[in-house]
């Protein structure tokens, strides 16, 4: 999406060299670093530059390939293989790259390896991309309902969608999940404008989200985790998009912490709650969301007592609220029951949340 | 309540002098100042060196006492009566506090009045604290009744609260009105823990509820406000006691913003949700909540752009998160339908969440 004006993506490669934005300076600063080896790769996974698993999925494949072009030896690639597969342990698309590049290495002579995974990545991304952009064109189409009826009454036909945590471009390769349909319709002259919760604790949307919109010319604004409920109860929500970390093949919903509390106010206010659920996102051999999914727990110290933000004067610092920072606990995520769920939108098209409505569009996983 | 292993309350007098905590300091540091003029009580008020409505009724009264004390002619008294009227606008027992201080004067010798608004100013916070007291005692009783049902259980037994905001001793003059309970049950052995909502964007749990609890020596846990929902969905939560800024006469019930997402998740999960209402709160002209109490919207670049607090070198500074911190929306309170309270804990027991339960432990407002 656009940049200072110009469009970007995650990561990308020109002339052999990969490069990725860091994710970990932004808002405050667009750095962007080279991946040239495998411990590039690995870091820029492990230390969260780059984040959302798309966008580490496609970071992995890279990081294949350029370590491949480093040395083709099969020790070499083995190592390669461990090290991206250890190097963030939840991501469901990391561990299906690097798959992809060994099946696709199987068989071929050793001089040939690299520019094979070099052709698949560069596939890789714009494949997502495309899903990303398909995603967005299917919500658009709610977007468009709701102007529809808008159409005629007296308000400033303002459309108000809400958003949690980052599942924008910055989370995939391009165009995003949950924000794809806010570019979509933005890009097609419609009035949009995004509630963009804060989400707390590592505040991806105020960070990521806001910057991408700013960036990206989207009218927003930030508000508290407390505040879409209230919202909601007052009229200010048409519809709210959000991204899933994975999706059972029942149509429960593990997402950013905090998910789950703007779903029931959705439903208490008969809001739209729709989740953009490429269809990688989807775990067909899960059925109940709430007791299968394992929940990640982060370091509660590190990221709820220290809140990390630029100063007055411009330097990065980090401050706490708190009297003992240690004194805290952080679940990264939750589970939306599927019957909160308006529907899924996936690059096939827009389904209930429940199994056969997922299975009529995705046959192939009956 | 304990403060360095001694009792202290938010404001009290000894040999004439008025002294209150800064709250504005805490957790980082605890600052105690004297009330002399008018103008210090004034400025405690509306620069929020004290907040919570009985804690705020409080101090208003003995900045009536000390500027009468100061100058006790009619015309002093009018100023005195309007600037503290006008010194925070939606404070209800404020003007409560100094009505009565009107009242107390009439017809009294000017050189006897200074006295009595000591005297009574003495006695208003020794009510308010006798008060929320009351309400620990009946909200005790709710938290022995869990701890006789998991008695014999193989868990920990450990009794489980979340609260929100601080609705704690430093809202009120002593005891609290949410953490009186608490502050009962751990007086008396049991074996309590309290989830504290950081409760952005003030963060008056992470900045005083977590603080009164440290110096108390409950234990307790910070969590951001996205984190309820999820602790409950697992049975981590036995119970929830939150405070009120207003209570219609119907049971709605006006608090901190995010409280309705907690109401809503505790239905969800049959937590039982309380409010702890003095009947100093309840609104009795007003039957429904979202129409008829006013929200106030207070600054957001302020409060939700930038966060303060104490860096690494216990320096208090503000950073901000945010591409900008101007684009942001900050609504202060919230208003929970009575449908998803448990109940409503009074200083004269324990009432359902409507009219007629009310009215039956309060009769003279039939």
């Amino acid at each position: 999406m656009r940049v200072n004006d110009q469009d970007m993506r995650t990561i990308w490669e020109r002339d052999g060299v990969v490069e990725i934005i860091d994710q970990r300076f932004l808002p405050h600063e667009l750095k962007i670093i080279a991946l040239e080896t495998l411990e590039d790769a690995r870091a820029a996974i492990a230390d969260m530059k780059v984040r959302g698993a798309p966008c580490i999925g496609a970071t992995a494949m890279y990081g294949m390939a350029v370590s491949v072009r480093n040395d083709s030896s099969d020790a070499a690639i083995k190592t390669a293989y461990e090290t991206l597969n250890a190097s963030r342990p939840t991501a469901v698309n990391l561990k299906w790259a690097i798959d992809e590049c060994m099946k696709a290495m199987d068989g071929v002579p050793e001089p040939e390896k690299a520019d094979i995974l070099f052709a698949m990545s560069a596939k890789n991304c714009d494949d997502d991309a495309q899903m990303c952009s398909n995603i967005g064109d299917y919500g658009k189409t709610l977007l468009d309902e709701i102007a529809k009826n808008k159409d005629g009454l007296e308000n400033e036909q303002v459309i108000n969608v809400l958003t949690h945590c980052n599942a924008g471009w910055m989370a995939t390769v391009d165009w995003g999940t949950a924000i794809s349909p806010i570019y979509k319709a933005f890009n097609a002259g419609m009035n949009v404008h995004v509630w963009v919760d804060e989400t707390r604790p590592r505040s991806q949307g105020a960070r990521l989200t806001a910057w991408e919109l700013e960036q990206h010319g989207v009218p927003y604004t930030v508000i508290t985790d407390n505040s879409g409920g209230h919202l909601m109860q007052h009229g200010l929500v048409d519809i709210c998009f959000v991204g899933t970390d994975r999706t059972t093949a029942t149509g429960d919903v593990c997402n950013k912490i905090g998910t789950y509390l703007k779903a029931l106010a959705a439903f208490d206010n008969n809001v739209p709650f729709y989740v953009c659920a490429p269809s990688n996102s989807i775990d067909w051999d899960m059925q109940d969301g709430l007791r299968e999914i394992p929940i990640e727990v982060r370091s509660g110290e590190q990221e709820v007592g220290w809140i990390t933000g630029r100063d007055e004067d411009g330097v990065i610092r980090r401050v706490t609220t708190m009297p003992d920072p240690a004194k805290t606990r952080n679940d990264a995520f939750d589970v939306t029951p599927r019957k909160y769920i308006t529907g899924l939108i996936t690059e096939r098209g827009i389904s209930a949340a429940n199994k056969a409505a997922l299975l009529a569009l995705f046959p192939e996983k009956a």
